[in-house]
């Protein structure tokens, strides 16, 4: 089943249309939410999220939060997802083509799950990374349908034989192409701040907040390339990701090419938080 | 009736994928072409560009050049359209959502019609237009359905009353929200070359050969907010839009607020251009 404006239907009946701004603009909004043993991990701060691109781009959610937490655990219910995820995406709907926004909005809702496991191996191991330019807009802090740049620079990354590609703006580090970056130095955790330039991750959040609590500095500034490539650690972070060591850029290693101390940790913290949720009812 | 694929086909025998990669990563392209009195104005020149397109996304287009073209003359004589357009797309097809691309991409193609009248009001006597950040990606120059920052500045002019908005990145006026636009100082037209900042209009390239033919002088350069501001006539130019006169910037008139005499004349040598090719058959 999936998620069809507000109600669960067979996948058969749903009908996008061919001027759905969704489709011709890429006017649209979208969420990931990681499922764990059956329990979604962070829905509310995902919706919150949702809430804020709507509203960077002047879209009204059609639902409540609440109504749309609801019908997210049932779709996952009803699918009898353990380990996994669903897709969420609210576009600004169908209207007669024409760049500004339509007169009469009516959002399409789209949503659907798939069982997907997590990613152990390359959390043990770690991944390779290529830097490669950031060529994305400004507004990269609205999780928007508009990929391109991000869909380039992963690609990008595969042909390097890589997992990820970390983006550069005249210089400064940004974020992954479906990641945020972090590194250590000398014990310290730097990472972008949530500005337009980065995607403000959920993972992100949780993370600096483990952080904190296990009484490790962080700093929310920029930094350049260079120290990307000397700094002592580097992870990134994502919903399906998780926090994942990079141990090696543009076939680079990072430190002694093994995943870093302060990364072990923070990933040791994030496992509890997925014990925790599976501990609770949703 | 519409084109999907390569065949005619009632719109309600469309299936549009909720993984389309246009719909979930705006990961395609598209052309709007101009249709005067049932013929067709640009349409080698439309569909090269759309080649040029996929190439730069890596996309292998599904069907020849010779194909579409003869495939959207026969979509536009069975739907009997005199003056309007078609609207062409193609996406990287659906397949199970990852950013980089599916080792299987089987291209997804929509076309359809329209009737539109051509704007003479606004031909003849102008618009008004707003300045704004220019917040687009880098690869301004592929015609793709990433289209959120225009979509977003248009809506801007259209809250301030105005027909088009004129992008402004760092200083330099690169192009509107969905035209091209040129300056006229002492009698030189000048326009943002066609690089990666701009989308390279067929428009602009036939009024760059018009002006030429009408030894008028043009320059491909930059130019910034004070000399659009300065400048003796203002004009834009799209598909849709063809050469419109721009008489008023941000509430300020362009020089007297009426169109200039460089704009009046290569709109006329625009005009014999679509008489031109109703003479002729398609």
């Amino acid at each position: 089943m999936i998620l069809v404006q507000d109600q669960l239907m067979d996948q058969s009946e749903l009908h996008i249309g061919m001027e759905d701004r969704g489709y011709q603009f890429g006017d649209g909004i979208y969420e990931v939410i990681r499922i764990y043993k059956g329990h979604f991990f962070g829905i509310e701060e995902h919706l919150t999220r949702l809430e804020r691109s709507a509203k960077e781009l002047q879209m009204s959610l059609p639902y409540s939060i609440d109504l749309l937490k609801q019908r997210l655990i049932e779709l996952a219910e009803v699918n009898s997802i353990h380990d996994g995820q669903v897709y969420l995406q609210i576009t600004r709907g169908v209207a007669e083509r024409t760049h500004h926004f339509p007169d009469n909005q009516k959002s399409m809702l789209v949503g659907y799950t798939k069982e997907a496991p997590r990613p152990l191996q390359k959390l043990r191991n770690g991944i390779s990374v290529i830097t490669t330019e950031d060529i994305r807009w400004l507004r990269c802090d609205i999780k928007s349908l508009n990929l391109l740049g991000n869909v380039l620079s992963k690609q990008k990354a595969k042909d390097a034989g890589c997992d990820e590609a970390i983006l550069i703006r005249e210089g400064t580090v940004t974020e992954g192409s479906s990641s945020n970056v972090f590194i250590v130095k000398d014990g310290v955790v730097k990472t972008h701040p949530a500005n337009n330039f980065i995607l403000n991750g959920i993972t992100r959040n949780v993370l600096l907040h483990l952080a904190h609590e296990a009484g490790v500095e962080v700093v929310e500034n920029t930094f350049d390339q260079s120290e990307l490539m000397n700094a002592d650690e580097v992870f990134i972070s994502s919903t399906t990701m998780e926090i994942t060591p990079v141990v090696s850029i543009n076939d680079k290693t990072v430190s002694n090419g093994l995943p870093g101390a302060i990364t072990q940790l923070l990933q040791a913290k994030f496992e509890q938080q997925i014990e925790k949720i599976q501990a609770v009812e949703n």
